[in-house]
């Protein structure tokens, strides 16, 4: 029997999980509820008894796989193999997991964040074609990201690599939970698209559903203003051109830096598709030089929420060479 | 005796020629004029001549060298060896630098773009101190650039990776020769610079030696702005902390999103010295978040002219492994 790779997305609420071939794919899934109780102590020891009762179900042992690769949250060390910060984990001690999980199961482990292994899965198996030099960005309730060039995850000198969500778009913006102005996430991450509308109708005098909605004191969220604009609200459109001004400017100059065959938009705010991609896609050209509006992409995310555990599962293929 | 690698930095005027060790110590260096008659069709031989002699005279052959590597402006097709467009030497059409050189010295020969030449040699000898994620930004008469990340040079999809100079710092700025608006190039490159000066000068209303000056039409420099500006003319220093404002936002950007451990400026402009770096750190700080702050430091080139033979050089290592 040919040997498997094994993927988990750990995440605050669930722990996806997917038996894989090493060429990515999917023969198995499950998942498990994670348990943040005790300081997330249990986290762990439930994910290697989740990985050991799975195998024997399968009649398989250690020796069958390749290696598990695992994204999660939080500030990760891939060479230790450790995490910490992760606090929707309550990890906020530095957690040895690949110690943990190598001793609890008997196969080899890789690690990385969950949001440069979301990257990775959407490069090896998704939008990214296998391409060696792809970029991920996840418009979700933040704006992460994952920057793969010439073949390699970008970590960076102290593990900030691919931190998109914080490019500055404007150097007057909002500002932002890390402490700067005007970061891509300030207005762009799903809240932050609902922090610009409310921005905008102060100034907006014409007709609209979504200022009335907006300042009437209702709630409203993202989807719904991506909703209305599609509906041709006037304030809904001005508010998603906006918006898609700001992605085309971050997304031109990492094109325009690194000239990727892809930028990839992916996560929450990318479900309104081909109406966001198209926007974003006008400024991307107009920020760009024409060598790179004519090879860099701004494509949709395909794999949706196996990215994670087909990408987590990519880790591992290292331990195949 | 250890085999030597040649480092050959081919520019618009001259051509100069290295000897190294693989350790990248400079043992013997020389230059020649470039020859850009009939289509720039002398310069290959000619430097395959100069090769030739300098080996002979130093009582060595093809069999002490481990290859040559050369910078080129143009674009380069590092892997299939050629080079088009380098109007400064007259290629308009595609030449066949590696197959010629080769066979006219039966050495291996590998090639990149100057830019990043460059930027592989301050890397590898100068401020980057090898470490794996350096970026170096060359302000001259342009604006260029080379990004090393996870160890590789980062030549994207096209090849237009690293092209700092047309990151978009201002959506509303000047034109650019590249066909948008707002480059960096277009606030910081020596033309730049007086570019910015000029369109300031128009609402500065205070008392300045280089306001009159652009004010009576005197042509003025770069340097001479750099120069007032250290004097304390006080429209001097209001120019040169726009400059680096944007310089400031580029490079805080390029940290946000690749967290390298320098950042180096180089070139004509960066002449300027500690002057021009503590003020682009300033802005810098400004616009990276606190992780990057702390790990990515902005640097001056230490290397000057050399970095372009030694960072050539250091491409013909591959062929040493």
């Amino acid at each position: 029997m040919d040997k498997k790779i094994i993927g988990i997305d750990l995440g605050g609420t669930t722990a996806k999980f997917a038996i894989l071939t090493p060429e990515g794919e999917i023969q198995q899934k499950w998942s498990i509820d994670t348990n943040i109780l005790d300081d997330g102590k249990h986290i762990i020891p439930e994910i290697i008894e989740s990985v050991n009762h799975r195998i024997k179900l399968y009649n398989m042992n250690a020796e069958n796989f390749i290696g598990i690769g695992m994204g999660t949250p939080g500030s990760v060390d891939s060479e230790a193999g450790t995490v910490i910060g992760a606090y929707n984990l309550n990890w906020t001690e530095l957690q040895y997991v690949k110690k943990q999980i190598e001793e609890g199961t008997g196969i080899k482990f890789a690690i990385d964040n969950d949001a440069n292994v979301a990257a990775l899965g959407e490069r090896w198996k998704g939008a990214g074609e296998n391409d060696p030099d792809v970029i991920f960005v996840t418009l979700g309730t933040g704006v992460g990201g994952g920057i793969v060039a010439a073949g390699n995850l970008i970590h960076g000198v102290a593990g900030a690599g691919g931190e998109i969500g914080h490019i500055t778009v404007d150097p007057e913006g909002f500002e932002c939970t890390c402490g700067k102005r005007g970061c891509l996430e300030t207005v762009s991450s799903a809240t932050g698209v609902v922090r610009l509308a409310r921005f905008l109708a102060e100034e907006y005098a014409g007709d609209s559903k979504l200022k009335a909605m907006l300042d009437n004191g209702e709630e409203v969220t993202s989807k719904d203003i991506f909703e209305m604009a599609q509906a041709d609200d006037p304030f809904g459109l001005m508010v998603v051109d906006r918006v898609c001004f700001y992605l085309g400017l971050a997304c031109g100059n990492l094109g325009n830096t690194m000239n990727p065959s892809s930028i990839v938009l992916g996560g929450g705010v990318s479900a309104a598709g081909e109406f966001l991609r198209s926007r974003v896609e006008k400024y991307f050209n107009q920020f760009t030089f024409p060598q790179v509006q004519q090879s860099t992409k701004i494509k949709l995310a395909e794999l949706g929420n196996e990215a994670g555990v087909i990408g987590a599962a990519s880790l591992a293929l290292k331990f195949a060479e």
